[in-house]
C-alpha cells in the first residue's frame, strides 16, 4: 500500500523465480538511461503472437514488437550492456531489484540458470536474427548470461510487491523536474504493462482485472494500483499464454471487491 | 466534465463522420444485452495486424481478434441484428448515440454511405469468411447496411463528447445492482478501448496519452477520463495506422498539462 | 496411350465428380484465348499454403498464387466469363470436356451442385477479396455458378483419360505455327500441373510419381506422360492435402514399373 | 551432352562461386547415404516464401520446407557431418564436385568465405531455431563452416556442366540393382530441382524452361535434360528471387530452339 502497510495472505514468504517480471525492472533501468531513444530499437505495440514467436521479427525486420516479448527483453538487456559498458555486470538487474525490495541479498534459481541450454536455442535464434538486422550490438553470450540471470531472480510475494512499489508512485511533481520525469517514465512503463504485460492474453487480463501488471512463467504476477498499491501474487499453474491461472483469478477477485481498477475509482469501503 | 461543464476549443461545432468510434457504442449495446456471451464470438486481444486484415481471421478460424477491428465490429452488428430481431433497424446505433448526445436529430455522411461499394468488398469478404466458420448468422446485406449506417453517423466534437459521457461514469454502486453492473460493463469497454482502441497503434497511444480512447478514420477520437471527463477531438489527417495525427497530439498535450492518465492521479492544479 | 489404345483396370467405368481436375481444362481454354496475359491476373508459383487459404491473397494483394488454388481457378473462370461474354454459359467447360472425351453427353453431380451453400462462403470470401483488389470483373454469382458447375462434372476414368489426351500431345511442329503454339501451351499447362497440381503436396507427388498431374477432392487424378499417355485413376480416400491416397500410390507403382517419368526415359520393356 | 560432346559459348571458362547450386550435390550425397530417412528432417515441398525466410520454420516447428531453402541445406550438411563423423571434413562436398567435374583441383571464393559474418547471423538464427526443435545435431559452427565452404566453390560453366552430368544419367537399369537405385535417386533429385530449384520463382522457371535446374546467387544455373545433357549458364545479374536474369533467358531460348523440355520430346532437327 502507498501507506507503507504490508498485507499478506497464503504463502507470501515462499520464493519463486520471477522470470519475465524482471523485464519490467530492466525496462525501467534502460528507459531511465536511454529515454525514448529506446523505442528506436524495440516497439511498444501488443503482439498478436506468442511471447517467443520469431515470425513477428521477420515481419518487422528485426524490431521486436515490445519490451516484454522475449526478443524485446533481449534488446533491453543489450542496451543495458552497451550503456553500462565497463560498469556492466550480469547481476545489474538483480542488484536493482534487491535494493528496491530492501533486501540484504537476493537469490537465483538453479533450474532457471541451468535452463539456458534448453530455452537457450530459441533465444539465440532471435538474437542472431536481430544481429542480422543490426539490432543486437553486444556479444550474444554476454546478453544471454545477463538475461538468464535476471529471469532466475528469486523473490517471495512480499519481496516482489515491495520491489514494485516505485512503479505505483506516479504522482506528478510539477516543482521537481527529476521527480516529475520519473513519474512520467513510470506511467509509460505502466501503459506498456497494461497493453503488453500478459503476452497474447493482455486484452483479457485488462478486461478482467483492469490493472497494469506483468506475469512470469514462474507463476508470479506483479500488479500496480497507481498511487495506491503494489500487489504480488503467485501460483505455478499456467494457462496457454503462460500466465498464472489462479494468480489472475485472485487479482480479478481482489479488484472486484476493492473496486481497484484504473478504469474507475475504488469502492469507498475498500479505500477506507 | 463529470461536473456537467462543457469546455470547447477550435471547430468544436463542425460535424464529421465518427466512423469506427461508433463501434464503441455498438459494443456497449451488444454487451448490455448479451453479457460475456459476446466473447464467444469475438476476441478481446489486440491484434498485431491492420484493422482490415483478413489473415488474422484465417489463423483464428473466423473469430475476430477484438470488437474494434472491422471483422469484430461486423460480428457485433450481427449480434445486434439477431438480438433485436423484429425490432431491429439499421439506425439502431445512431438512435442510441443521438439519445446519449441529447440531440433532436442526428445526420449521416453521404460519402460514407456511398462508400459501401469501395470498402464494401473487403468487408463482404470478411463476412463470407466468418459465415463459412459459422460466425455470422444474419443476412450479410443487412449487416452491411447497418454497419455502413453506423460508420456514417455525423457528430461534432461537442456531440461526440456528450455521447461519451456515460462511458466516464464507472463509479461502482454496491447498493444498486443494475447500476453496479453498468459500471462494471463500462470498465470492460474502457479496457478494450485501452488495449485495442487504436488498431496497431494502441500501444503507442496508451504510452503517450494514457487514456482509454477510440479513433475513427474520419479523424475523430473519443477519450475517456474515468469518473472525470469525456473528451472528443477531431482533425482529419491520419497516420499510417488510421489515427488522427493532430488529434493524438492534442490529447497528449492536454493530458500532459492536466496530468489526466489512468496511470496516476491528475495534477492538483488541473483538478482545481 | 498415344497409340490410341485404351488400357483399364478396376472400376474404370464408375463415374465421379472431377472437381479440381476441371481447373486444368478451364486453364487450357483461358490460356488459348488470353495467352500469357492471363498471368497478369493469376500467379504461377506453388503456394506453401492450403488450396483454400485466404492468407496468400492478402500477402499478394489479391493475386492468387496459381490457377489451381481455388482463388486462382475462380479468376480463370472470371476470365472465361469476360472473354466469351454473350457466348458464355456456365456449361462451357463441361462442353469442352465432353468434346475432348468424345462423349455424347456429360453428367453433373447433384451433391456438388448443392454444395455451393457450404463451401460457397469461403469461395465468396475470396471473390469479394479479389474484387476489392480489382481482380474479379464479372458478377460473383455468375462466376460461382460456373465454378460449381465445372467442379460437378462427372466422368469415369475412361472418360477422364480420354479428355486428357490432348495434354499428352506436346510434340512441337516447327512447320505448323498453330499446332506448335498449341504444343507449347500444353507444355506450360503440364509445367503448372507439375509444380502446383497437388496443392501443398505437389513436391511429394513430383518426387514419388514424376509426372505432371492434377488431383480433385472427388478422389480422381489425371496424370500425363508427355507424348505417350494420359492416365486417370480414382479412389475416394484423401490425404491431408486433399489428394487421393490410393490414387497417388497406384500412379507411383505404375510409374515405377513402366519407368514412366518426365525425369528419364521409360523402361524398355514397358515401351515394348 | 550424353554423347560426351562439350558445347560452349561466351565466357565458359570464367569461374564463379556456385553458391546454392552446391546444395544439389550435397543433397545427392546425403540421399545416397541416408535414403528417404532424410525426409524426416527436411520437407520436399516448394515454399511460398523467400529462400531465407524463418517464418516457414516456425510454422513447421523447425522442419525446413525443402533441401534448397537455406534452412534445409543446413540440415543436409548437418546430416553429412553426423553420417561421416570422423571422416567428415568441411571440404567433402567440394571434393565430390571436383571428382565429378574431373578436375585436378577446385577453388573457393574468398568473398564468399568472408561473408560468413554478414549472412552468417541469419543462418545462425535458423540453426539455433532448428536446434531448439531438435533438428540440428552437430555443432553449429562446424555446420556453418561446411556450408560456407560449399557455397564458395568456384567453377566455370564447363566444370559445372561436367559435374552435373551424373544427374542426367537417369536411365533405369532393371538388371543392375545399384545402378537402378542410383537412377531412381537422381530422378528424385531432379523432381526436387523442378519444384523447388528456383525458390519462389520455381513455377515460373518450370513454365518458361521446362527443365529441372538449380540456381545460385553467384549467377549460375545448372539445368539437366534427362538422358540427354547437363547445361550450365552464368550471368551475375539477379532477379528479385535471386535467380540469374540472363541465365534464365538463355535457357528459355535454348530450350525453345531445341525443344528440350521434360514436358515433350525434343525437336527433330535439334536431335539430329
Amino acid at each position: 500500500m502507498a501507506s507503507g502497510e504490508v498485507v499478506t495472505a497464503g504463502e507470501a514468504g515462499t520464493g519463486f523465480p520471477i522470470q519475465s517480471i524482471s523485464k519490467v525492472f530492466a525496462l525501467d533501468m534502460a528507459l531511465s538511461s536511454e529515454g525514448d531513444e529506446l523505442f528506436k530499437r524495440v516497439g511498444r505495440e501488443p503482439s498478436g503472437d506468442s511471447f517467443n514467436s520469431i515470425i513477428d521479427l521477420e515481419r518487422t525486420s528485426g524490431l521486436p514488437r515490445n519490451p516484454f516479448v522475449n526478443a524485446g527483453a533481449l534488446v533491453v538487456v543489450d542496451i543495458l550492456v552497451e550503456k553500462l559498458a565497463d560498469d556492466w555486470q550480469a547481476s545489474a538487474v538483480a542488484e536493482e531489484i534487491r535494493e528496491r525490495a530492501g533486501l540484504a541479498r537476493i537469490g537465483a534459481d538453479d533450474d532457471v540458470l541451468a535452463s539456458e541450454h534448453e530455452g537457450g536455442d530459441l533465444n539465440r535464434a532471435m538474437m542472431s536474427f536481430m544481429r542480422h538486422h543490426g539490432n543486437l550490438h553486444s556479444d550474444p553470450d554476454e546478453v544471454m548470461e545477463a538475461y538468464v540471470h535476471q529471469c532466475a531472480i528469486v523473490l517471495d510475494c512480499c519481496g516482489l510487491a515491495k520491489a514494485g512499489i516505485p512503479f505505483s508512485r506516479t504522482r506528478r511533481s510539477p516543482d521537481d523536474e527529476a521527480a516529475d520525469a520519473r513519474a512520467r517514465r513510470r506511467r509509460r512503463v505502466l501503459a506498456l504493462m497494461m497493453t503488453c504485460g500478459h503476452y497474447d492474453g493482455s486484452g483479457d487480463f485488462a478486461m478482467r482485472v483492469g490493472l497494469p501488471a506483468k506475469s512470469g512463467v514462474g507463476g508470479g504476477i506483479l500488479a500496480i494500483v497507481p498511487d495506491v498499491a503494489s500487489i504480488a501474487v503467485w501460483s505455478p499453474n499456467l494457462d496457454q499464454h503462460g500466465n498464472s491461472i489462479l494468480g489472475v483469478r485472485a487479482l480479478e477477485m481482489l479488484c472486484d471487491r476493492t473496486g481497484w481498477s484504473v478504469f474507475g475509482p475504488p469502492l469507498v469501503s475498500a479505500a477506507a
